[in-house]
């Protein structure tokens, strides 16, 4: 289950609250991994019950606590076991290519419109991969600040320089539908 | 629901039982959407319940009925008003990227050995699609030959182009993402 170890790769930096976690799926890790609050709380406290995190429960003013998960060492070991082996690549189901198989049955001007979001949806997403990209390269995101102040200063640069290549993958596929999706606009108007 | 979007399409070209469609999908739309046998079967009869096909009993054997399946009106209609709405990109959920984003955390021969699997896994994928492409453009596979029984002669290469067009985009994004993933390795090897 991935979600599972997106959030130990994340715990791994920092010990964080299900809150935090929350706010940093959706602001950095949305492009890698879509997760809803509503997935991620349950998925702490099973991951909880087998071991692979703790909680310690932090004041929070006054009255209230939170709970703070941190990674434990069977957490850690699982974590790189998964890392290390080869998964099956996940089954392809993207409905904009079930629409597009369809392409030939529809006006060609519906068609042009349909593509004509998707490159807006595709370039868009290739411009936050980058600017993602770059902040990486300059060290200059909360999560990779917090991670390197526990690693190995001489490795810093190419701790930067593979997380921020995962990016420029997301942001050459983008690029590459783009690309596809305007080529697939000529070709509707052609005989 | 894209699959089925995807089963309308594949039912308009030529009614077919849930066996064909169950053949058709491990041979042919696999790379566009997984569809497991137990999922085909009661989307066909919720799609049957909804008016969007009809099935017909036809004997197959002296004992034996098989139910054919062919689109209703209703269904042409659904399937043409959801070919023409553009729709939200699905929520990215890449396991493999996951994995690659923690790839520093790991021993470098490891990761690589993760990545080379992976390459193995987008060569196949684009080679197949480009097949697939191939033979789309020279109408030769069972599927396009039956849809084109029902299509103008005149738009014959146009269907066959804008169809072929899809497993080009299929081929192209799996060649990128075996570059990215080599550039990948390169950058383990690096200091």
């Amino acid at each position: 289950m991935s979600l599972q170890h997106a959030l130990l790769g994340v715990l791994e930096a920092r010990p964080m609250s299900g809150y935090d976690l929350v706010q940093f799926f959706d602001s950095s890790t949305a492009w890698i991994w879509a997760a809803p609050q509503s997935q991620i709380y349950p998925t702490l406290r099973r991951m909880e019950r087998a071991g692979l995190i703790t909680g310690d429960d932090e004041p929070r003013g006054p009255k209230l606590t939170r709970t703070v998960y941190s990674v434990t060492d069977q957490g850690r070991e699982e974590l790189e076991r998964w890392l290390s082996t080869p998964h099956d690549p996940s089954p392809p189901r993207d409905p904009f290519l079930v629409q597009a198989l369809n392409f030939d049955t529809i006006d060609a001007e519906k068609a042009h419109a349909v593509l004509e979001q998707f490159i807006t949806e595709q370039e868009k997403a290739a411009a936050e991969a980058e600017a993602h990209r770059q902040r990486l390269l300059n060290k200059d995101t909360m999560l990779l600040k917090e991670r390197l102040t526990r690693r190995d200063p001489a490795e810093h640069d190419r701790i930067a320089r593979l997380k921020a290549h995962v990016f420029a993958g997301v942001a050459a596929v983008a690029r590459t539908r783009a690309e596809w999706a305007r080529e697939g606009q000529r070709l509707l108007t052609e005989d």
